[in-house]
């Protein structure tokens, strides 16, 4: 899987983990509805300010919210 | 301190821990040098897909790499 979508997954298992919807989540993180719909899907390759963003949002460190890429199988 | 600056200052580090200079740094991520060079002075809103690249050239995960937010004072 690419690391936009592996990443998306993250960002999607974490916000329904919080029982935020995306409109929430858009709201507590200042960022765009569609932003986040892209972002989920792996459409968008977000930079690090929207991710430090988002990390706060989802009540994650930014390093927290990277570890989707630990597993050896996504790199 | 900002962000990017905050980041940029890891990977600087990072980078003369491994003693790469930005032109080797550049080479082995397949990133521009002077992008690198913006990178490092907090001038530039790298992408997550620049992020992989990046850690990768650094011998470090993604999250490793942003484990320079960890301190509660940077954030």
């Amino acid at each position: 899987m690419d690391h936009l979508k592996v990443f998306g997954r993250a960002v999607k298992l974490r916000r329904q983990e919080l029982n935020l919807s995306q409109e929430e989540l858009a709201l507590i993180s200042g960022l765009h509805r569609t932003y986040i719909g892209g972002i989920e899907q792996g459409t968008r390759n977000i930079g690090l300010s929207n991710i430090i963003k988002l990390s706060k949002a989802l009540r994650l460190s930014p390093s927290e919210l990277l570890s989707c890429f630990n597993e050896k199988s996504e790199i």
